[in-house]
């Protein structure tokens, strides 16, 4: 790691639109010694809605100054403002666990990526329901591991899932075809992005290419989103299409269909390890 | 018109798919001395599917031989293959009548491109409930009428309506915000494009624009499609998305979505003008 | 107006990088009594490149504080980061000139937005060396000069031209075939805008769509950018593209250029309307 | 291998455009006993131009029926319209060669949708003229080998890869560094696919991604052409962008760029792999 990058952070605060608020953080940066790299805002009223904040900032010393960072903030700024708000050091190197069931294209866009350099974080394992993917991931020296899923062992299997990514920051459904039991989601809160494969709201459910080629859509697309309770609802992080006509057939728009999948998924991974994401209810900031 | 449009038409042709029906029209338009301009062909499976073919071609003398030539196609080829075929000859110029409401891009593109030769139709008039667009429409040159309708008219003014499009072969949705009415639909069956505000079959029904803000989706787009007795899920013909952010309000996704709307409508509408649609049950075929 | 409007202003900043602007120029508003609405920053390095601001804000009683807003601001911050730098009042709406030859689908694609509010400014003219388009113009209520141009009164056209557009902020090129007097450009600098019928750098020069159409490209574009004593290189403000193919003949690659020239444009000079441009060099800033 | 794709073949023609070609290719095809799953066509003038066409059918005992169906077409219908053309069998798959240097993005995007059965080849080999990437080929199972190239040893080098390569259909330069010599160009004419990291024509040469972050450009974008004598400027087979802004270091243009070319090069091998592309002089016709 590289000095600019130890010394790196990202302040992400949400809280009612006030104000003075970018006068306040920019001050106690400033006092603090730290050069602002990028800030961006976004209020969701002209006046009186929500109010978001990302700024990236450099401070010599970062890591051994981070509590006193953090508290002086707390004590100074954020309790003015009521703010929700978290700082993230670029060092902490994220922890990410994704799980997968038997296609691919998704999983090794990731693992590619990754091994690249083209994701800021490290993938600790991959969980699969079945074996068949066991060879990619073990090549990419990333241990991987099976846990079956049927409707009787369902609450065991998340069980065993969660303790075997006891750990991480984020997990990654990279085309993972089960439904995730409700206690997992639940405690794995806006920590789970999916990738759906369809452009949503359009064609929830299973098998949306097939839904796609019945309707006769001249795109189609891919979504990543966080994971909720409510099954494929939760806030969108990243969309994209390709362009189709009536000679597609099934397997061509699902062909065509995985190429914007992971596109789209890695796009949105790799926004979330950038800090880049804040969610608002059932909608996200993404600051680029 | 040149010599080149005057002598050329298209054949739009459906059937079940068996061997040799390309020989078969080609040969067909061969010995009547006809030169094939264009070709494109689909089958909806490998074998033992729906065909669907269009051909442009030139012949001399077309309009004064187009009798005989229907007659010779229907014995010698068409009904071989139990054809739904139709002849459409460039020089029957179609005859295109508008229907709007308040909002004019929609209707204003389709005026401006055809007033610069971009759409080869004849606009007969445009229809509206509200007076609001009579002088936009007017220094076109193109006749404005209003009719009223309201739940208690409905049948009457549709009547009217009908009335007043008599003679066209296409009727255009600008932006009309009435459900038309059954009767109506009925009779101008796969003769009504209508564009919808949305990426359908996201967003059916009113407002989709504030459907898609409150959803939080990254690309919000629109769709043109013939009108069905059964409201926004008549056959897709054209379709196209913008890339949006959180930062969009409801105006400004409308703004940027209309900017979508109008290049989607005036696409459709172009290709139904060049015969390039053939209705395939819920679905179209477009040859490009 | 409405008070939003008339309270609203953008701080256009560029200076050297250094600690503490954001401080300083937040610091400066919210003393003031101003409400940050939007923020934007870049520098060009990590360290010790060239900064560049815009900030977005409102202010009870703008207008009439307005002088001393620009002193103190002067005083207080401006001279002790050495910057560039100018305050732009929303409700100071910007005077634009048109300049066209014959073709009409970029002014006409200016007039309609305009017409319909999505353009913030007074058009106040026309100027064109043709007498094509007068009518078209004169339809939307606004002035048409014609002022022709040829090798010998080159410097006399200009002359008269600057004459006509005395008193604008900005001058649009919309598809003006003549090569603008080296005096002129130096006069407006960076106060015209030129749409350019191609994606720069390739195909510089005349008939670009037929250098397209030769070179067999798959993606005709459109560039707008600011006009320099240097043809077709000035700085860049906005790009598009669209796909094509073998069977596109030259004047389909106009047509379908056209729509992203109208496009392109627009975007082009409704950023500039609304401050969201600062040039750096022979490149631009964009905040969008 | 399945009976469709054993007794599939394509039929590819290029020809003076006159009248009944395609009457007398379907009428020979259908006394064959073949059925046309797909026919394009294309003319490079409205009369009296160059005609392309590409002809894909299913006939039973394809194999061995080759020899006499190549013989019978030769003489029934090809001379009679001295065509240029080819017929090639789905079964026999193409043998395919890759060159590489250092950087890996878009040589593993072929080896990965190879691997996934998207790349319709047998990919045979690997060469650079560097170590670097022998796991990453290996890992695949393919063979790997190194053959330096500089000045002195030009001619040598390309002997030896000339040698390697034989018995290939194609190579691909997956991001090979290297001007190919000028006699190996000649001898693998139109055989050889090069991905370049620009939109040609602009930013040809050297360190392109650089000479967009100077000019400002607002999209970037990756080319794919077939190699000729003239570096840079051989048909162009397919080009694709995003769009950036000001805010893009050189890297990040890179980076992005990157995953334009892996997508960009797959689409034009795959297209090449399948019969679709016919060079027309300095251009192509793809027929999609």
């Amino acid at each position: 790691m590289n000095m600019t990058t130890a010394n790196t952070a990202r302040l992400l605060i949400t809280c009612e639109d006030k104000p003075g608020i970018v006068q306040a953080v920019s001050s106690f940066l400033y006092h603090q010694g730290a050069n602002i790299t990028a800030l961006d805002q976004y209020a969701t009223e002209a006046q009186g809605g929500r109010y978001f904040m990302r700024v990236e900032f450099e401070l010599d010393h970062l890591q051994s100054r981070r509590e006193s960072l953090i508290q002086t903030f707390a004590t100074n700024v954020a309790e003015r403002y009521s703010m929700h708000w978290r700082l993230a050091l670029v060092s902490d190197i994220k922890k990410v666990g994704i799980l997968v069931s038997k296609v691919d294209h998704a999983l090794l866009e990731l693992l590619w990526r990754h091994s690249r350099g083209g994701l800021p974080c490290e993938i600790t394992q991959v969980v699969s329901n079945h074996e068949d993917l066991r060879e990619s991931v073990e090549n990419f020296g990333i241990p991987f591991y099976v846990v079956p899923v049927n409707k009787e062992n369902k609450r065991e299997a998340y069980t065993k899932i969660d303790e075997l990514m006891q750990g991480n920051d984020l997990l990654v459904l990279a085309r993972y075809m089960q439904i995730l039991d409700e206690e997992f989601v639940q405690k794995w809160e806006m920590k789970v992005i999916n990738i759906h494969h369809s452009f949503l709201p359009a064609f929830v459910g299973a098998n949306p290419y097939k839904q796609a080629y019945e309707k006769g859509v001249k795109l189609i697309g891919a979504t990543a989103h966080y994971v909720t309770a409510d099954l494929d609802q939760g806030p969108i992080i990243e969309q994209d299409v390709e362009r189709v006509n009536h000679d597609f057939t099934v397997d061509q728009l699902r062909e065509l269909g995985q190429d914007v999948e992971r596109n789209v998924l890695a796009r949105a991974v790799k926004w979330h390890l950038e800090d880049r994401i804040i969610v608002d209810g059932n909608k996200t900031v993404v600051f680029q």
